[in-house]
């Protein structure tokens, strides 16, 4: 057994796992050569295809004691391998565009085991060092990346103690939490009779001002994670306001006018507008430049969600779609999105790098005062060296390496949307804007029926095709060979009826145009296996006299 | 070069690095290796020991824009190994003590790369399949391990979809936040007439219960986390009240007592108590079963925040300490502490599995209504697989093993505390609790001196010796042989004077008796020649008549 033997307790054997390496012919050297290798190798064989039933895999799961005894590496190794390797999902498969995670290249995967190796803690100075520096350097290029400010600017604030160009986070979640606390506590903020909301709390900040309530402004198509930032802030789910989106998805300028008058008559604030910069479901982007007007006429914050959506700044071709950006107060970009980093990435950038004054917070032992340690300015506290991987992809790939990506996804995704458009039996949801769209399958013979269908008739129809979508990918899902996800749309040709449909997101540059292709078939086969939900489909047309026998 | 070549932007190279691993002989790959047969001397040969200031540390990184072409990447390797990895931190060196990074088991390594490798985000099923159920069970040993429930308990809640016994978060400040925000939201919960917190916001909520304010009880010695959990939330800063602590660094109950009357007399809510379960700048812990007694006597949440000293929980000799911890309604642990698992891997614990129901939240796509998605229940979005280092470790080092890591961590503290009371020129300020001490140098000549000084005299001295022991670390850290951090404290037998120190943390497995005494000698002889400093204190000693020449 060349393992380091760790399954006795004792000093020695416990030291050993601190000091001798697991040697290359141990279980887990074998593994890591193999990732090393060949990743995609790898995964194919070890993940299983088929799915295993959750309430199965839990079996596996199920020990409620931390485990007495110590186990051998490799043991462990094993289980592991046959238990959650075998089934985790893949990923980085071209055929799995159900969500936004995407192969990785593979110089981040050493880089992400050095990252480990060095253990870097990001929250001070004390224990980051020169990761500090490159963590600044990563939000300074960022920042560039949206505001595009002279170089002067960037000498100047770039690794000012005082200040931050942005702060690196957990991800996109936080970096929203993050913007809308910079937002409320700038809002509330310390004047010669009130020591400021971060002191005194919002019940007092709300009296002292004399707002009733504080309100956050986002589509119908803005981020879950939103409604999270507002009831974690104290503002209240209610008070983040959905506003009614036109019928390419964007935000309602009128709408959102009434809404904003509505809340300042009731005696309440509007705190803050938020553009969506690529929506999680469609991809579609606000008209940032009319909301950047109308939160200036109105003194609000604005923020953009560009979690998704951001790393197309990248690309000259498309930059264009994001104009406007450049006029947010603050932006959320995940790199571990779109920028194909590992989990873990996001990061919130602040166009005023003063800003963070609003939340900045000091302690004896760590981010004293004057200090230029990361922690003063962020939410979370200890950090990893994430900053590293951003670093690096940004340099090996370079602004036009991300650029050839973005492009090739975009156009991938169009092209898609084309392919669906020639088949008889699918329909394009919604259009492509970066590279995600939405689609759902409709039984040939009652395409046209459906176009020409009343608003009671959608009604009536559509928790039957819903139900069929829904059969479909689950079923793809589960049999292994490809991923699609699904959500709920209102579509405005559908009379906003709650429709179900496929959504995929083509980021992964190893996905080709006959993958998609097999996808579309796949998907035709189970729907032609769904024979109750069709029959019911049909009863239904038939009863509304919308198809013959 | 036998690097994947990528300094080239054409789609054949872009997906090169999506498809070609780096070879052996690459850059990266010799690190990688290096990495792995010998961590320790891979970073004793990489981190340049004598600190470079930092001013010329981030010349390297101020390019302020994305780099428009791709990079080699064994150029950019070699780029990241003298200007990052040189100018990083040793904290696995045996001789950092300054703070709670620590040497990790060899094992995690690989393991880490393989998490990196899989890419999977915790947030929902769809794309972290068994990871999800692997979390759970987390979370389950851990909730054991404090509130050791029955099996049948487990059985029940673990993988239950509606419930959660704890939530995973990057760190322990997004867990003491989830901790309270859990805690808001139940107070001010919806009732008949009120749709609750998390819809309504504090505002409302307070105005509905009829509170002034809500605040939160901690000792003085609370970590810096909560003041940011209390502007986060809302709550206010100011509302974090501070109590008094004894001469043993313990929460002083008559105080808190007296803080809560104070409240309630003033209209306001005491929402939370919170035990500190090991002190960030002294290890100390609260006395727990009183703190729960008085929480539930007033009605109040009891948060423990046992981010460092929550492991002690799995020595059998040192568990009594934490005692009273099983009686919190949540409980903060931090497995990137005294764990020895990768930095990002922080967890609160629920007593009662339907708590989470205060801060629950769904979304179309994902974390569906009746799903097992782990982000309905946490406060963060996309997330990686860190809950599988956290498995790992507790079943390859196994209960008994971290015992004895434990046991050994507060024997040496203890045994350098003995240490130090031995040596005619310094003086332990806190006596271990678990494995942090905090001392200081004090000139042999002044050691009894100073003990016969009056309060006024102390108040005099303390300034000089401050600067002193500032000297010492600061000197003694850029130096680069060892490291150990300080901070201001207020002892009692020094009349509370803020008192500036040096905390030592005792985690690392690999540091020796004989490193400590080298500790010690290097700060003998780094305070011997703040020749200027001394004659200071000196000068000071003898105007005040405590010392002759």
């Amino acid at each position: 057994m060349s393992d380091p033997v760790f399954a006795e307790v004792s000093q020695e054997a416990l030291l050993k796992i601190f000091t001798i390496p697991e040697a290359p012919d141990s279980t887990l050297g074998k593994i890591e050569k193999h990732l090393s290798e060949n990743l995609m190798g790898f995964l194919g064989e070890h993940i299983v295809a088929r799915e295993k039933p959750l309430h199965e895999i839990e079996q596996s799961f199920c020990a409620s004691q931390v485990p007495e005894s110590p186990r051998y590496v490799s043991d462990h190794t094993e289980f592991l391998l046959n238990n959650l390797v075998a089934h985790s999902v893949h990923t980085s498969s071209p055929r799995f565009i159900g969500h936004m995670t995407s192969a990785l290249p593979y110089f981040l995967m050493p880089l992400a085991k050095l990252m480990v190796g060095l253990n870097q803690n990001l929250v001070k100075i004390e224990t980051s060092k020169a990761f500090t520096p490159l963590e600044r350097n990563v939000l300074g290029m960022l920042h560039h990346l949206v505001y595009q400010r002279d170089d002067a600017f960037y000498q100047r604030w770039m690794h000012s103690a005082q200040h931050s160009l942005g702060a690196m986070c957990s991800g996109g979640t936080v970096a929203n939490i993050t913007a809308l606390w910079v937002a409320r506590n700038l809002l509330l903020k310390p004047d010669a009779n009130f020591a400021g909301i971060a002191n005194e709390g919002l019940a007092a900040g709300l009296a002292h001002y004399g707002y009733k309530r504080l309100t956050v402004m986002v589509s119908e198509r803005g981020h879950y994670s939103l409604a999270k930032a507002a009831d974690v802030l104290g503002i209240g789910r209610k008070n983040l306001v959905a506003i009614p989106t036109d019928e390419h998805n964007r935000i309602r300028i009128d709408k959102l006018r009434e809404a904003c008058e509505k809340v300042a008559a009731d005696g309440g604030r509007v705190l803050a507008i938020i553009g969506v910069g690529g929506a999680t479901e469609t991809g579609h982007i606000d008209p940032l430049p009319e909301l950047a007007d109308y939160a200036e006429e109105i003194g609000a914050h604005f923020h953009v969600d560009a979690a998704w959506g951001g790393a197309t700044l990248m690309s000259s071709t498309h930059r264009h779609l994001l104009a406007g950006v450049e006029r947010a107060d603050t932006v959320t970009i995940d790199a571990h999105k779109q920028m194909y980093v590992p989990m873990g990435a996001g990061m919130v950038l602040f166009r005023d790098p003063s800003m963070v004054r609003a939340i900045e917070h000091h302690a004896e032992y760590v981010i004293r005062h004057g200090s230029k340690d990361l922690g003063a300015h962020t939410m979370e506290g200890s950090r990893p060296g994430m900053a590293m991987l951003v670093y690096s992809a940004l340099h090996v790939m370079g602004r036009r390496g991300y650029e050839l990506l973005i492009d090739q996804s975009i156009d991938k995704a169009k092209h898609f949307a084309e392919l669906i458009r020639q088949q008889p039996d699918f329909e394009v949801i919604t259009d492509p804007k970066l590279c995600i769209l939405t689609y759902r399958f409709v039984p040939a013979r009652m395409r046209q029926a459906i176009q020409a269908a009343t608003p009671e008739q959608i009604r009536r129809i559509t928790p039957h095709l819903n139900a069929l979508t829904r059969f479909i990918q689950k079923r793809q899902r589960e049999t292994g060979n490809s991923f699609v996800s699904r959500t709920k749309l209102l579509p405005a040709h559908y009379h906003r009826e709650p429709t179900v449909v496929f959504r995929v997101v083509l980021a992964n540059p190893l996905t080709t145009t006959a993958m998609l292709e097999e996808i579309l078939q796949e998907q035709r086969d189970i729907a032609s296996q769904a024979m109750s939900l069709r029959a019911a489909l049909f009863t239904e047309m038939r009863e509304l006299g919308l198809i013959r026998d």
